[in-house]
């Protein structure tokens, strides 16, 4: 029997694979300047501290940070994550409340493992992160946007969506969204924990962002909201760290992250060790807030730059002007097709992500996603100026 | 509405975390002899050549490292992996027909990913390794157990399981085999190669104590003798370098392996790089070979040790002596119960692991598993002579 009788599992119906990673593959030209990918900036990554760091913490411990870990996590970082989410996202945990995972991609993996039967629902904001989309598709539920407006998403709606189809989780990037950029306001974020609650759905917060704040005020987090124990908090250190890496962590009640937990052991056992002793160095060390500062200051005039440049560049009916992260969310006028223009701005060396891909069901083919860690201020100027041509081109045919 | 209203997936039903995991939480009393795990010993693991290597690469080539990677794997392991595959599991693949894994235990649950649905049936040998049990369970398939013998898993049961039962997937480890040490013969590695293209089943083949072999010939892979693509390929280099390092690979045909790269996107993005790329360089630079022939010039011993007081312990019936590998399978006389004395042990200062855990449908009582590779000679020595008094105790009783 040939191996193309093969039966794959029905989970894969319909799923072809992350399209952003796809179209990441058509970048590796030399020269073309990438505003596609939501990549920290070469720049960022403290390739030098982090030697010296592996090096002397192998030294140290290589005996424990070689063998096996639990899966719980290495206590040490636990440790140190508990006193780090109290301070910069404002709730109080303790540390046997906190896995540390494999990137935070793991962690809404998990989530879904514990929580989803096939024909579930769960609530996504309209756009939202394509990748954990795809994590939920692949677990069979069944996804029910929410649209979301300057405050981040609508919590009128979410509690119609909630009363109506008692949904098991509701996905949420509330700082610096990924795609649109937006922050979710104070009044949102503490409804939502109490709807949360009201009618019993898991809150899964996802907040790799955060940290990458260039103006504007810091908010707590929903979970500082939580008193029952219904928001899972999701954190990364892939945008302030490392990707690379691989670590990220799940703050959650102790009976859902103990679901969590017994889901990890057979989906890698445990988060390398070494990977989790070199970030739980960067919070012991106090190195983590001097590094973000740095990474803040390039960041902040490089957006400034995209913004300013955004304002003049022909097709462009309006865009979301975010107070951090990595991304910027714009419109183009009514009838042009940020899919179909892709092609002609990828000819000219620039890309980005056609908004589509963010929607749960599609449609909106003239948003595009921006992303400005990446290029340096004169790539950026370069890459609007292209841009503005192929769009400016575009409404003249 | 408080938490314990929280509703779980079904998957998680009679699923309650590795019993395995479980013992080892209890064997951090000092001083106690730890036949239970199956870690490698200390001594295996290279710290100081890790901390060299660590340090060289991430000052070499940081920027890389630590940025994403491919879903895919880093580039150069895939490439050091094919001839090292070749050379030492007698198969010949593609970079492309490999996909590194955070672990082997990932390249179990990807392919169950790929390939289960619920009710969904998987072979397994009775007994075997619990944690992929428990992952088959967690994707709702139904075990089907085929017994063992010396030559290990019986073909001639297979055939009939295979004809009968259409199972998706067998599950086999075929070198030294987890627990019971066993080998399986070259006969019968053809003749699986052969059932899994006449019925159309995927082999799961699990071959991560391959290189530890300490008397006896080599044995090519199930999958040297796979002509149609059924046979998926689950290395770890947890066993032989690091499994703090959480690094293990996949080899299988490429439509297979693309399903379970896609389910590898929403499981961790993809492996730690700076992890991939420590292998990449023992593999490059062939520091694999000499390494692996140290620890097993002392496994060696620790076995020997282990067997030939195993032969004089009272209350043990038989036991099967294997080649390789890091575990002993020994039997009670009847109407004994390991699972009963293990908290006798215990108490005295030694552990191991009750055999009915391994079979799929429990029994088996006066079975047990010991471990000797984290065990010096001398506590081998100790910990057999507290195994001995405990059990002889019990028959007098």
């Amino acid at each position: 029997m040939t191996i193309d009788s093969i039966r794959y599992a029905s989970r894969f119906d319909g799923i072809s694979g992350s399209a952003i990673r796809e179209i990441f593959k058509l970048l590796a030209v030399p020269g073309m300047i990438s505003f596609a990918g939501g990549n920290p900036a070469a720049s960022a990554l403290p390739d030098e501290a982090c030697a010296e760091l592996a090096r002397e913490l192998l030294l140290e411990k290589g005996k424990t940070l070689l063998q096996y870990g639990a899966t719980e996590g290495y206590g040490p970082l636990r440790e140190s994550l508990a006193p780090y989410l109290k301070d910069r996202f404002s709730f109080t945990c303790a540390p046997d409340e906190i896995l540390p995972v494999t990137g935070s991609t793991q962690a809404m993996d998990l989530l879904c493992k514990a929580l989803i039967d096939p024909g579930d629902k769960v609530v996504v904001e309209n756009p939202t992160f394509l990748g954990n989309m795809q994590a939920i598709r692949l677990y069979q539920a069944q996804l029910v946007p929410v649209d979301s407006d300057d405050d981040g998403i609508r919590t009128d709606e979410l509690e119609e969506v909630f009363k109506k189809e008692h949904p098991k989780m509701l996905y949420v990037i509330p700082t610096f969204q990924n795609p649109t950029g937006r922050t979710l306001s104070l009044a949102r974020r503490r409804k939502i924990a109490e709807l949360a609650a009201q009618y019993g759905v898991v809150i899964a917060e996802d907040d790799p962002y955060r940290d990458l704040r260039y103006t504007g005020e810091e908010l707590p987090a929903i979970k500082s909201f939580d008193t029952e124990g219904w928001v899972a908090f999701m954190g990364s250190f892939s945008k302030v760290i490392s990707p690379g890496l691989r670590v990220g962590f799940l703050a959650a009640n102790k009976t859902l992250l103990r679901k969590c937990t017994i889901g990890k052991q057979s989906s890698d056992v445990h988060t390398a060790n070494l990977n989790q002793a070199i970030v739980d160095a960067y919070l012991r060390r106090d190195l983590l807030a001097p590094h973000v500062q740095r990474i803040c200051l390039s960041y902040a005039e490089q957006m400034n730059t995209m913004l300013g440049l955004l304002a003049k560049c022909g097709g462009v009916a309006r865009y979301i002007r975010p107070q951090g992260g990595l991304f910027i969310f714009a419109e183009l006028n009514d009838g042009m097709d940020a899919g179909k223009l892709l092609t002609a701005c990828v000819d000219r060396g620039v890309a980005y992500v056609p908004g589509t891909h963010f929607y749960a069901f599609g449609g909106h083919e003239n948003t595009f996603r921006l992303n400005f860690s990446m290029s340096s201020v004169e790539q950026i100027k370069q890459g609007m100026e292209k841009l503005n041509d192929v769009f400016t081109a575009s409404m003249r045919s």
